[in-house]
């Protein structure tokens, strides 16, 4: 079906059944929601019959602002086949559009358009529409998350930095740190969805046929009156080169996949068979190896935060590359890209929901990795307290000798006195980190 | 239909109906054909019996090396759905495939193969098919050019530096340009093909259990066996986490879409209103500006050109960060990008093909532009004669005064003599251009 | 000298000049300024003695918030060398910053802190500072652009899509456009830099040392204190792996070169040869061809805005790979990624003023041009017309016909009586260009 | 000083001492280089006096082909500030040069030459001197790790996909993976270093004025001998917008980045605290944590092969942006973009070097976590053995069960007369790993 792009399944597994939203299906209801939405814009400014506008919805199965059409028929197969020609879909949208709509609405259909209009606002609320949907994902995965956090504030955990055991941390900490990272990209994708305009511009930008059809004044509030039919901001002028309303979402996307790509780095790395303090709640088998149990959500959400920066940057590139009043290739460059952004993004934040709600910690991982070195993960502390009774160069000595860390510190005679036990404890070294486990109110 | 990506259609114009190449059926076709291979392969070293291996071939739609399966039934779109849960598409493929082979042939599908060993075999079987369609148009862009080239060998032209006319050269010499740029990447993306080779490794690249089944010696022969069914190379050992044949075919791909891309911008950019020096054979139309004639195949191509250096870049960075026998997240984010990849170059040689078959050069415009700077496109040479005569800044005057050049030399007592018409004129300035119009032999 | 990168000037010429800011002696500067706001927060919580503060101050030429050190005497290029070893600058830092204080200070350097707390945060006052410069020169390109943007309101000009001439626009409406472009990227580039934080965790986040040292409430205040400091945002925790605030100022960055890049894509194709309508103030020259004028700016700002998408990927990259609490390879991708994007925006931004404020409109072209197509320009204005009276298929037939368009029209019986010479002037179908050369009141 | 870029050693700290091919100093080098070559190169076709060639020569340091000029004392900062008026370097060279020759030998420089094609033949001078020492690095990389492999050639260590163990492979096979990765990747570089040709085209690569001062024939000889003087390959015709030979060398020079970034990975991951199977010769000590051996090499490969993807892709866009006879910035961007690339490979081959001859197993931990699942790794032979006397639920339940894998096996009736030691023993369950180990035969 075309609707479901078979590739995401395929080729792209992570996107599997969370790309509805910019499915083919999605961007023809989109079109027909552009083409049906300047209608209606013709008629709150008072040129156009309201009964047109009426007839029109409903011949095309209008759904409000940012909800697009439904039902109207219009083959998407057919529309892609008839769009080559031309280079774009909109071409020959406009016949079929006229075919659906009653004899004296189809002049007011397309009026004054050009197909960048009806392409980059379908665009945009397609984009609109998958940003809500990744913010309800990616509130959840701060739920989840946040829980997580909560719930293990305070329990002592290694904390590596360039691979090796550092000093402790606790769990808590480093989970509400995944958490600021989410909350931060989903305020900034909802920012860039709340910013996004309707494009209305005519062949290049001016007007021109609009101006021409119904004078300067009327023609200056169509565009308002056609952002309000879609639930969308009003330009301050056409953008078909200002392309930052596509640059600042795509920026946001890739931040959120960022943000995701940590806490899948983390989890993937904490649950190595040898490390083992995380699981994921529903981890894939292998049908070659039976005992494994795969992080593929995390798996999954890497790969698409590996691939997020090349799409973000191709998005700029066509926007750098912008020329003219329609440049010859840049603007073509940046629909694939923004759609295969979003698509990665609803199959990761998606998947981070499942994985933030379901993962699982190992306590006795966590407390036998912390008393993998014997102590020596508490050694910037156990510097602060030997290095004025001992000297520095003897303190690195101990510290890299073999062996029982205690046992060497007991059997200094300078250490005479000392709670070694207590000194050598992680769950006495954790700076701030159940302080940083509390995470601040979210402004969003 | 599943097959015919849609996505390609409404927003990739540039590879409607050149993609069959690599769509979704493609790709399962190459997925059963990597799982016959395999039982072909135990019978060709002798441990499967060849009955088996026919009998699965029969059942499965074997066309031979390099052919793929067909027609075997197996639905792409449930695979896709089936896939999610392990992150890939082989795990639900085996079962299917059993059903559909006689129930004594079932023990030797699959057998000893990891996931990766098929899917990777069969995304090389798909780029192989992918790169001999695009090989062919290639070729079909490199002759159409070359007749282009040859039957405007001698024509002076404004060769432009900065955007600036520089100084004249030949409308063949610039077509000679394109097709050893073409030419170049065309042997790039043959030898890469060819160097393609079959992955066999089973669970983690040591083929463990096809040691454990039919001992070291046969094992050590499988891989190479397995590859001769499928035209493919033989791996000198498996190549999990080592993607060179990857990465260099990407290359190639990339190369490919830069040596067009510069056919495309020139063509763009000589054809623009102002310049209009060429054409393309069937530019498109404006449903809103009648008068347009869009370069429709140009722009497609510059988009194409525009997004390709992200895609060859995303499979490097899956290169680079595989770890371990099989990397968390890198190997995933290969196969959307390279098959993304040989899609663009697939639409794109075509289209180039289309172009260079039809290009149309508008004599009349190439000489007109060419004495628009009334013969200060020729001040190289005009510097050669009259510096040694007047002194460079004298000479500097004189070129940077408005008006008629030729007038102004004329008006130099110490330019009497000189033939001054044959001076300003550019084809007598034309210096070894009609030469690298004359294409070499192409060793390929 | 080593504050001044050869690099700039031998193969970065737009930002020779301009990268002072950014340059190494720039980053010793901040680094150790970095050191010093330590000292001077661990004061102004309390625990330090205020004349300790002071006297690190006086010794290390501190210049107050924002503005780095200056004086200081440690050697940029011996710091490189000894920052080998250990991977990083801050290393090697530690010891000449306290043999440059008085004995009793000592102890206070550095104390509690990680080498990633004092890189990332003169990391981020390096970047404050650029962006400061940066967003100075933006400014200027907008007051220049928007004068000629003003001046040029009513000019009328052809817009172009596609490379082909569409309808016409005016000057100023397309400059207009190139004014917003920049004053949003500009309040982004603001709004990122405002939000820069200071990092202040220890060895991995926790401030552990610190909390060993002088307790936990106090411990929570110091990270607001070093903010204040260095005129920095307070970090809500540590972000040694949540990268945010360099992925949003590395957007912003880009965002602000695809701006610039739109410019100078327009000012270079407008001053083509054939086009002629735009010239640079300062056009460079040619030793080969003395009649060149090259649009040197533009061209520098173009390879700037055509690099810029690859190196905030770069950063976003780093970004999304970032695991555990410091990470083996993300973090020190970021360094050179960031700095080499300042550079060329800096470059870019100061050229582009420099356009912005010289740009010379040549009105005899921009008429030639708009009168290229003997009024076909305004064809989508002429099917308005004649298109009820004539039919579409006649009106098609006689915009493609050869020849004078006027005659062609005047020919017609049906169009007696209309005004031709009115409807085919382009000055009569503006649309509304000039209104959209009327920039609103910028916010920032 | 300039000729030692002071970035590297602040901000990129794994390139420092390792650049000197491609400082600023070696650019100018071979900027100068290249223009005496052309002076040699007229008089190796006859026209210019040798005693001019051999006085140029002498004059500007000439130290023969593909090596340069040295102790001409041209200052590279100064001809840095020169070059921002023209964007390039080339401009302010020639009149430094004339200065440093005889009067009569003067108006041999620069004859007939463009800027492009200086500035191109000094970089590819400069890029094969890089490719040189890179591939002299990578055979020592090669060296160090072939011999690593034969060393363990045996030795069983866990295999790990998706994080997860999977079966045993050995220490020996796993850098024989490496090794293939990094000889093919040598290989690349050293054809695309062979393959980099001279640039000489003239002002717009007809090599107008060289026709006008020789003729036809001896300019048609000309960049065959200019090649030759240089030891570069002689062009087909001027490629200054046909970018493959530099798109070839930056795709060589990623891969071999990709390649030695899985080494990077491979040894990061494996130096894990609670993995430690391998430890890097000199690893990186931490102020803040005495404990601590951080894998400096390896942190420093991995950035730069995680940057190397994105600076590779840039001068792809160069290349596929390229128009005209020279592009109006696509040039521009290539130069620092290969220079940062060549600097990173530089760095990360040196360091990869060292690691290979210091890597250091630690088989106790090999052994350690090979046996960590309790024979769970062998699984997949369990499977082969259990499953025919068991079924296929019940081996499932015996897997997953907890506890002694051991025990349950000679729990079960059916596993009676079963070897189960030898059955659970990873030794016996390597497949071809050591055949892998053995390393074929270098062609190269």
């Amino acid at each position: 079906m075309p609707s479901e792009p078979f590739d995401v399944g395929v080729l792209s597994p992570g996107s599997r059944g969370h790309d509805a939203t910019v499915s083919d299906a999605a961007v023809v209801d989109a079109l027909v929601a552009a083409e049906v939405a300047l209608v209606r814009a013709y008629a709150a400014v008072g040129v156009a019959p309201r009964g047109v506008a009426e007839a029109v919805s409903d011949a095309l199965g209008w759904q409000g602002p940012r909800a697009g059409c439904r039902g109207h028929g219009i083959d998407a197969d057919a529309l892609a086949a008839a769009g080559v020609a031309g280079g774009n879909p909109v071409i020959p949208l406009v016949a079929p559009v006229r075919d659906r709509v009653p004899a004296d609405a189809r002049a007011w259909v397309h009026r004054g358009a050009t197909s960048q209009d009806i392409s980059d606002t379908a665009l945009v609320l397609v984009l609109a529409r998958a940003a809500d949907a990744i913010v309800v994902d990616l509130d959840g995965a701060v739920d989840g998350l946040t829980a997580f956090a909560r719930a293990h504030r305070d329990v002592p955990a290694a904390a590596r930095t360039l691979t090796q055991h550092a000093v402790p941390t606790t769990v808590g900490a480093r989970a509400a740190g995944w958490v600021r990272g989410i909350r931060r990209a989903a305020s900034r994708v909802r920012a860039a969805r709340d910013a996004l305009p309707a494009q209305l511009g005519g062949a290049a930008g001016t007007l021109s046929a609009v101006v021409a059809d119904v004078g300067d004044d009327t023609a200056a509030a169509l565009p308002g009156a056609y952002a309000a039919e879609l639930g969308l901001q009003t330009p301050d002028a056409p953008w078909h080169t200002q392309r930052w309303p596509l640059t600042e979402l795509a920026d946001a996307f890739v931040q959120a996949l960022d943000a995701l790509g940590v806490v899948a780095a983390d989890v993937a790395t904490l649950g190595r068979t040898e490390i083992g303090e995380l699981s994921e709640p529903s981890a894939g088998g292998s049908s070659a190896m039976p005992q494994k149990a795969n992080p593929v959500a995390s798996v999954v959400i890497r790969a698409a935060a590996l691939r997020a920066p090349f799409l973000g940057a191709t998005v700029h590139a066509a926007a750098a590359n912008a020329v003219d009043e329609r440049p010859d290739g840049a603007w073509h460059a940046e629909w694939p890209a923004l759609r295969e952004l979003a698509r990665l993004l609803l199959g990761a934040a998606h998947a981070a929901g499942d994985v933030a709600r379901g993962l699982t910690l190992h306590p006795d991982a966590v407390a036998r990795n912390l008393a993998l070195t014997g102590g020596r993960i508490v050694s910037e502390r156990l510097r602060g307290v030997l290095v004025p009774l001992i000297g520095a160069s003897r303190f690195t000595e101990l510290v890299a000798a073999d062996g029982d860390l205690a046992a060497h510190v007991r059997a200094l005679p300078e250490a005479a006195g000392l709670d070694v036990d207590a000194l050598l404890d992680p769950a006495g070294y954790l700076g701030l980190a159940p302080r940083f486990a509390d995470l601040e109110e979210d402004p969003a």
